[in-house]
C-alpha cells in the first residue's frame, strides 16, 4: 500500500479539527483547510496533506503565532502594505488579497505587499480569489532560500512562485508556478518515494549536478549549498538567468514592496520571515471586459486546437489540468500518499485526536520515517 | 574580416539619416534610432542594426505606416488602450510608457496596452524609461508567432519578452529576457555566423529537436510549424510549461488588454498587428521610497557576493552586463557582423544614401546573402 484514499469531507474534517486543536477559530480553521484542500483537488498534492508537517513543526517551534492578525501598516487607494505579525500565512493571504480586489473595484487595480508571514500554501488559491470576482489577480510569494541564482552555489531565492488567474470560458486562466525549475515539495514528494530525481532539477552543495532529493533537502535545511535550479537551468545557455530573473520579480513584489526579508534571511535564527505579494486588475479599466473575456477564451480554445506535437494526445492551457483533477477527485476521492498519512498520524498524536476515527486503520508497514525535520 | 567596428556616433548619423529618408521626422529619427543602439551599446546585438532589415522590410511592404500617430481610445487615471494605427513600434512604445509614467506619477499605478503596433526593440528601452523616473518599469510585446506551446507543433505565441527595471545603487536592476529559451535574433545571429543551433532551442515543422536555424527562420516565416521552445523546454519535465506560462502572461498584458490581435494571428496576409503592454509603479505608493531602494540594492549586492560555483569567477545581477557593455562600446566602439553591414549597405543603396561616406569602404568578400525575406 504506497497511498490511501479519502473523500474531501473526510480530509475537510480532518483538517478543519487539527487546526482548531492548534487554537485556531472554527473559521480561521475553515478557511486554512480550504486554502490547502484546494491544492489536493487540483492535483497539486506537493502542497496540501503533504504540507501539514510543515505547519505543524512551525506552529510548534514558534515560527508560526496562532493568534496574530495581519495589519494594515501603509495603505493607498491603489495599495498596502500588511505586516503579518507572524501569523497563519494563509489567513494573512487571504486578507491581504481581499483587500486587493476592494481597492482594485474601487481604483480599477492595486497592489498588496505583505511581510512577517508564513508559508501560505498554493499562491494559485489567492490569483483564483480575483477571477471569482471577475478580475484578473497575481500572487506571489518568497519562502525559505531553495534556488541557486546563475554561477552560484547557495541558494538565495526562495521557489518564489508566480500565480496568474483570469476568468475566461468554459474555465478560467490558471497558472501557478515557482520559478525555480520544480518546488520543494516535488523534491519532498520524491524523498517519499525513494525516487532519484530527473538531471536538471537540482544542485548539491558544490554546485554540482545532484539527483539526491535527502541530501539536496538536508542541505537547504542546513544552509549547506546548493538547491534548486532556476527554470531554465544551471547556465545561461536554456536561460538559468530568465528563471533567476522571475524569481527576482516575484521578491520585488514580496520582500522589497514590503520592506520584509528577502528570502536569503527568513528561516534563520528561528524567525520565519516569509513575504507576499498580490495584484488584482479589474477588466473594465481598459473598457469592453466582456469582449476582453470571449476573446481570451477564443484564444485559449485556438491553444487547445492546435497540431500536436508527434505523440501527444492534447495540448493543455493553463489550469485546465485543476479543473479535471478536481472534478474527479471531488468524485472519486483524493489519494494521499502512505508517508503523508504517517506524518497526518503523528499530528493526530501530537493533538491528541483519534487517529483511527480521522484517517482509518491503517498499515502503516510501507511508511518511512519523512526525512523533514 | 567577420565585422567591422563602429563608433557610437558613426551609427548614430547612419541611423537617424537613414529613418529620415524612410519620412520621419528629424526628431522621431532621433528616438527611433535612441532604442536601436541602446540594444547595441547593452550588447544585445540581436535587437539592435542587426534588425535594420526587418524595419526597411516592413516598411516596404507597408506593414509599418510611416505617417501613423497613436491614439488614446480608452483611458482611466490608471489605465490606456492605444490603437497604433500600424506606426513605427518605438514611436507608438515610447508614447505609450510616457503616458503609463505620467498616469503612475498622479495614481501610483497604470497599466497601458496598445494594439496594431509593429516591432519595437528591446522591451527593456521602455521599462528603463520608468525607472529612469525612479518608478518601477514593466514592457512587454507579442510578435509574430515563434513559441511551440507545450505539446504543439506549431508556433502560437511570440517570443513575448517581458522587461522589468526598477532603480538601484550603484546600477538599476534590469531584466529583459523572452519567454522563449531564446529570441528569433539570436536564431537570426547563429544563421548569419552559419553555426548549428544548441540542443533545446528549437523545434522542426514536425515538432522534432532542430538545430539548423535557417530551416527553423524559413518555418516561421512560411508558417510551416515549428519554432523555438518556451523557457524550461520542449516537455513539462523541466518546466516548458512555466516558459508557456510567462508568454501567456505577456500575451494578456498586450493583446488581450487592448483588444488587439494575438502573437498567432500578426504578420498574417500583409497585417502586422503587433501588440505591447506597459507597467508603472510608483515606489512611494508603499511608503518608504528611498529606503525600499537602499534594501533592493543592499540584496542585489549580497547576490554579486554570494559563493560562486566551481569554476565560475562572477555572479551577475540583472542588467550589469550591459551596464559594462556599455560603458566599453561608448568608449571603444561597436562591432557589427559583416552580414548586417552588408544589409545596411543595401539600405543605403535603397534610400539612395553614400554607403562609403556613412559606412567606410568596406570589403564584403566574408559576407553571405541574409537569409530574411
Amino acid at each position: 500500500m504506497s497511498s490511501v484514499r479519502y473523500s474531501y469531507e473526510q480530509l475537510k474534517t480532518f483538517c478543519c479539527d487539527a487546526f482548531e486543536k492548534f487554537g485556531f477559530t472554527a473559521e480561521e480553521a475553515v478557511k486554512i483547510t480550504d486554502v490547502l484542500l484546494l491544492s489536493d483537488l487540483y492535483g497539486i498534492e506537493s502542497h496540501g496533506m503533504q504540507r501539514l508537517v510543515r505547519y505543524h513543526k512551525g506552529i510548534e517551534k514558534g515560527l508560526i503565532h496562532v493568534d496574530a492578525k495581519p495589519e494594515v501598516v501603509f495603505e493607498t487607494p491603489v495599495s498596502a502594505v500588511i505586516e503579518g505579525h507572524d501569523g497563519m500565512g494563509q489567513l494573512i493571504g487571504i486578507e491581504a488579497m481581499k483587500i486587493a480586489i476592494e481597492k482594485a473595484k474601487k481604483s480599477g487595480m492595486a497592489v498588496v505587499s505583505v511581510r512577517n508571514s508564513n508559508h501560505y500554501g498554493i499562491a494559485g488559491y489567492y490569483a483564483k480569489m480575483a477571477a471569482d470576482e471577475g478580475l484578473i489577480g497575481f500572487s506571489m510569494t518568497n519562502s525559505e532560500a531553495i534556488m541557486v541564482p546563475t554561477y552560484s552555489r547557495l541558494a538565495m531565492l526562495g521557489s518564489n512562485p508566480i500565480a496568474i488567474s483570469m476568468p475566461a470560458k468554459p474555465y478560467p486562466f490558471f497558472f501557478d508556478s515557482s520559478t525555480t525549475v520544480v518546488t520543494r515539495g516535488k523534491l519532498e514528494i520524491y524523498n517519499k518515494l525513494s525516487k532519484p530525481l530527473p538531471d536538471g532539477w537540482a544542485l548539491d552543495e558544490n554546485g554540482k549536478a545532484c539527483s539526491d532529493a535527502s541530501r539536496v533537502l538536508a542541505n537547504i535545511v542546513g544552509k549547506n549549498g546548493g538547491g534548486i535550479m532556476p527554470l531554465g537551468g544551471e547556465t545561461e545557455t536554456l536561460g538559468g538567468h530568465k528563471g533567476y530573473g522571475y524569481g527576482m520579480l516575484c521578491e520585488i513584489f514580496c520582500s522589497i514592496f514590503s520592506g520584509g526579508l528577502t528570502s536569503n534571511h527568513t528561516h534563520i535564527g528561528g524567525k520565519g520571515g516569509t513575504c507576499h505579494g498580490f495584484m488584482a486588475i479589474d477588466p473594465d479599466v481598459f473598457g469592453d471586459a466582456k469582449g476582453m473575456q470571449e476573446r481570451f477564451s477564443t484564444f485559449l480554445q485556438e491553444l487547445r486546437d492546435a497540431p500536436k506535437a508527434e505523440g501527444c494526445e492534447r495540448i493543455y492551457t493553463h489550469g485546465e489540468k485543476e479543473i479535471f483533477a478536481y472534478a474527479d477527485r471531488m468524485k472519486n476521492g483524493i489519494d494521499v500518499n502512505i508517508n503523508t498519512v504517517a506524518e497526518m498520524k503523528n499530528l493526530c498524536d501530537y493533538l491528541g485526536m483519534d487517529s483511527v476515527k480521522y484517517l482509518g486503520d491503517v498499515d502503516f508497514t510501507d511508511a518511512k520515517q519523512s526525512s523533514y525535520k
